[in-house]
């Protein structure tokens, strides 16, 4: 286990900009502390907001240069473009439907990529997007940061070496309950925002947090999907989107799956759940005491396998930094797709080819997230239909 | 809370025969303790295997009088229907293709029948069942035994007065892992009759298990079932039935649901669970430590609900036998089947008209349990297509 | 795993007789479920209450005939002992200071004593017991029901093999909520005889449920006490007898523990908790979820054993009556005690010697945990002075 | 809940210097991601290692300029002090037998120390540090850092707002099992310097982790010591420093308490954990798990408070980063300590008086914790009996 500092040679922090995440915002927040965990990373310039004084403030209180405050991300992109200490990478923290717009005015000049999730709000929009990453020289790290968590990466190794043997079930779940009751119509800015579908796109419920569970139960298993059947539902009143999501999958190989999201299942604050299960044994994971997983070996006791503890994998010790019982949490996750990002980015800087053993999501991830939302949604509007992304 | 002797006059025990449960089964055993627990039976006779001398063994191991000790029910339900003391109810605890031949011979004689499930291992033999029971005088319980356990009891009861308010979600699963190989192939009794069409029916793990999940969710939220699409799987090389469902679920009103049921999940014990949201709250609950239950009023803290403890209702109450703390099990909550069962019975004895307050599962929840597993079947021979019970 | 009927040959039940156990009693409707469970034994006799009435009442209401209802211990054993078909064995289920006069009572006619625990309400009445029971060819055995459970038997298997290494440490403890409060003033009968030091003895929650965790922890560890520094204490204004516990523990060999019991914890039910360390491994076990315990050998992550389940120990299968993942509870290691009783009991009866592998607690652990109580007194009167049993 | 930028006028970051935390250093890196969570200090000089060679690759390695790179931290206080832009503040997170006089040397020249725990290593130091704190301008702040939990503010928060009603009970235990074998003579860097009286004082285990339990248990009640009773032991062969500890606690005004604590018990990682219990409620928290804590109220059901969550009070809410359900853990506690000593500081450099609302441990609380870990020794050298602190 190492204490930040992974490289020897300390090369100078990357120079970060940033797109949304001003005042009221909750997940640009986040990118500036994962960001900063293992100190790879300044902000040094920020779109921080579409409202031009909003914009201002959120970037004087971070302590912003003055001339490196934007009004709009592309007056951002082109300036900082040009400067000798201009922005190497951005993060994009915006509302789905800006995504795609931001993260090609960046591409197109060379400057790095961090993208929240999902990829865009709408299918051609991610395909292009994919097509700008492809043509650009720049990096794509698409931050489905539950990805980052020890535990995960030790999931993901355990089921390639076979310890669970042929993947047969993935049984993965992500309630939530704050959407119980309409609050977007009480003006709350996250409810509001991922209830309208000209911000969110097709999805609701399965966009913002299905998509998550979806790509979560991928990363583990390396399955590709077949088909699948959903079944999107809107229980508040007047709501535009699904607020709850049933999905059964088939995977290619012969693997099935059930995926439940919802926003209305009151008792439950962010219960993403991952259950992998094959012929030899089975793997159970909660992200709300992340520090923790089952592994279950067929016909032996039920093991409790913790972060770098006791029978950890290299990923689950190399995405650790400190030791076990004391509890890394949500930030620190976060932090190991922005620190992986950093070995990325790194290399670009001199010139090195990238490291092989990279695991962040990328533009490609983003485009299956986005089909997979699209496909749920198509599905559901033909009762439940199997349907094949594309 | 009370313990036992819940009448002051005790007007002697229920004189109970058996079909089944001889050497080497299981369920007869959790029969025979259920029935003793509260003192109400007395298990005077038994058929107790189809092979004579097995049912020989097992009728003296059991202290019943040599000459009643039956190698068929058949006979058993012809003689002791003329003996003075004949047996009064019956339990019978076979694979389940013997349950409506056997069932019938009794009803027809006036012999209450306490039968375990699923009711039938077919649909038409579940609609005779049903007649049969009809046109009898005498009692049909079905041991859905999950609906006996005291915090059941409580849910039922917190969904029928509102606490959860409109009933939105239904989420119930019940993974186990014991077929995860193929030990039908070895003999194991347990194993052969479950995975035999023949003996079983046309559902394996959904007929097994499923129907217990979906008779829970049934019992606790009272909805019914408007259309459902499943998607039944066979992982196990060689396996005639599913060991693996996958179901959506349309209940009448708007309510929707998900159940999955396995035997080939690695790390599950008897993992049945079942959680319910409404527009106003949630529960959850877990078979394995069923003394405990989690109440979520949207807004609040958590609360843990306990058998017996702080905010018990009053079928939670009179289900129990002891403090909360101590935990009472599986076996107690089978127990109140029959405990209720003989409520009925002492009434019927008495010339009585039946308690208005009996949950025991009948022939009726029985005929649901078998149309359910029905409909899974051909919606899964149709792809999944959504298909009605009937 | 063997479900009943452990003996191929049913030689007949054990005909028992119970002193207490009357209407609005707690602990002796546990017994008599827990004497059914197996079928071993058949209640015909009892002098239930001290109050005539209540013992009559009481007795109609079990199915106990006329001539079997007695209005005093002592009739009963004089009575009984000179019937054909009199009472085998007798449960006592007093008070605490009932137990030493109505076990001498049948110990001197030769009657089996199932006593509840304490053994006594005072030390040289313990003595005294101890005596009585050796001079008696009848046996005698302390309902220390606990240790009934079927992973406590796996735990005690599990150190005496040395899966642990060298037992250093022993943490256990036993707190309750319900006398938070000063109901004992409030009439409740439960609350009144066990906070009465005539009726109790000198130890109150020490010697209502410290005692039990005491003798847990000498059961599991096969350790003796060498010293104990216990403080006592009193919280709620007027109760005359300890309702809290610390206590301090060295025992032979150098292993030290601590143990904890409290009847002012709100929050707390019936948590009685184990945990033991050795040099190699640790064990800890909660009696609230009995049907799981979890297991450390050092270095290695930690294990989820469970009732009859992987990894099961001979005496963890034998007390097992169910499958793993169907809780077995209070009632069911209640009932192991009983169970272990009847095999002795009719060793007796057929004039075998005695199986080697009992392990129901006997007088003489009845006479230690009286000790146990005594020198916790002593040494909290004493500041908390390290005194020995004795 | 806000995202970090807690004041609306960006300051600039606090100047911070670091005295240990090189290569192999433990809780040097955990300072430095605590001190950067927030944004509100930039590490820009360090004597990071007593070994020069160390001291200049770990400085660089952190990307200390050059000439801020010191190989002792008298030289850097004494220049850090002359300059400029000189540091503001030091971490001191050497081993403890260095804290009193790197301390010293930074506080008579007016820099605030953030100092790692225990306060010193003999208890005529921590007197000295105290004097030395008094009569600086500067602050000092002492990382206890488990008192920066959210759910621990939310405890201490409801222990004084009478919640708990007057407090009776403590339960505090803080397990381990890094030293079941004598690693310290396989030369482990972080196990020989704590099993070191020279470097560690004259408690081992008490000093290392006994501390932190006792600290958290003050923090949160608010009891103060009458004496204590103590039984430390040392389990390994060969070890100089305890590696058990037992101690009974009486407070002022008649509360009790346990502690223990533990670095040989196999299964335990860091498992502090709090329990405190009124005479109208109880609290139970367990590190492990920090974003979960239960309350009873007596006589109604438990209820599971959460991080930033239903219920949760002011300090709950104002020490929270992120929305429930996504877990926060070690590094977010210990930001939460560093961000109070930021508006401290803050106020100092601004000429401000100090908030009122400050909750760091402070050198007041550090001499309490050398008083308890030198209490402990002297009791177990007289056989546990009863001491005060002084």
């Amino acid at each position: 286990m190492a204490i930040e500092g992974k490289n020897e040679q300390n090369i100078g922090r990357i120079r970060l900009g940033m797109v949304g995440g001003g005042k009221d915002a909750f997940i640009g927040g986040v990118h500036r502390i994962a960001s900063r965990i293992d100190d790879k990373y300044e902000l040094v310039a920020g779109a921080l907001s579409s409202t031009p004084e909003k914009a201002q403030q959120s970037g004087r209180a971070l302590g912003l240069a003055d001339d490196r405050i934007y009004d709009s991300f592309k007056d951002m992109a082109i300036r900082e473009a040009r400067l000798k200490n201009g922005i190497e990478a951005v993060a994009i923290v915006t509302p789905n439907h800006v995504h795609f717009t931001a993260a090609r005015e960046f591409l197109k000049r060379g400057i790095h990529v961090i993208c929240d999730k999902p990829l865009t709000s709408t299918l051609p929009d991610a395909k292009k997007l994919v097509k700008a990453a492809e043509d650009s020289d720049a990096l794509f790290i698409l931050t489905h940061n539950y990805t980052g968590y020890p535990l995960i990466r030790q999931a993901r190794e355990m089921v390639a070496s076979g310890d669970l043997g042929e993947i047969r079930l993935v049984q993965v779940e992500y309630p939530q309950d704050w959407l119980t009751e309409p609050m977007e119509n009480e003006g709350a800015k996250q409810a509001v925002w991922r209830t309208d579908p000209e911000r969110s796109g097709a999805g609701g419920c399965i966009g913002d947090i299905g998509t998550h569970a979806f790509n979560l139960a991928s990363f583990v298993t390396g399955l590709e999907l077949e088909a699948l059947s959903a079944d999107l539902q809107s229980f508040v009143p007047g709501r535009q989107l699904d607020d709850n999501a049933h999905v059964m999958m088939r995977f290619q190989g012969g693997a099935r799956g059930m995926l439940w999201s919802s926003q209305v299942a009151p008792g439950n604050e962010n219960a993403l759940r991952l259950r992998v299960y094959g012929s030899k044994g089975g793997i159970e994971w909660a992200q709300e005491n992340p520090n923790q997983m089952w592994f279950t070996s067929f016909g032996q006791p039920k093991q409790l396998l913790t972060r770098n503890g006791a029978g950890a994998t290299a990923g689950n010790l190399s995405a650790s930094r400190i030791p076990p019982g004391h509890p890394e949490g949500y930030l620190e996750g976060f932090a190991n797709i922005y620190a992986e990002a950093a070995r990325a980015i790194e290399a670009k800087r001199l010139g090195q080819s990238l490291p092989d053993d990279l695991l962040y999501p990328t533009v490609q991830d983003g485009l299956i997230g986005v089909q997979f939302i699209d496909a749920c949604v198509r599905s559901s509007r033909r009762d439940a239909a199997w349907v094949k992304l594309g």
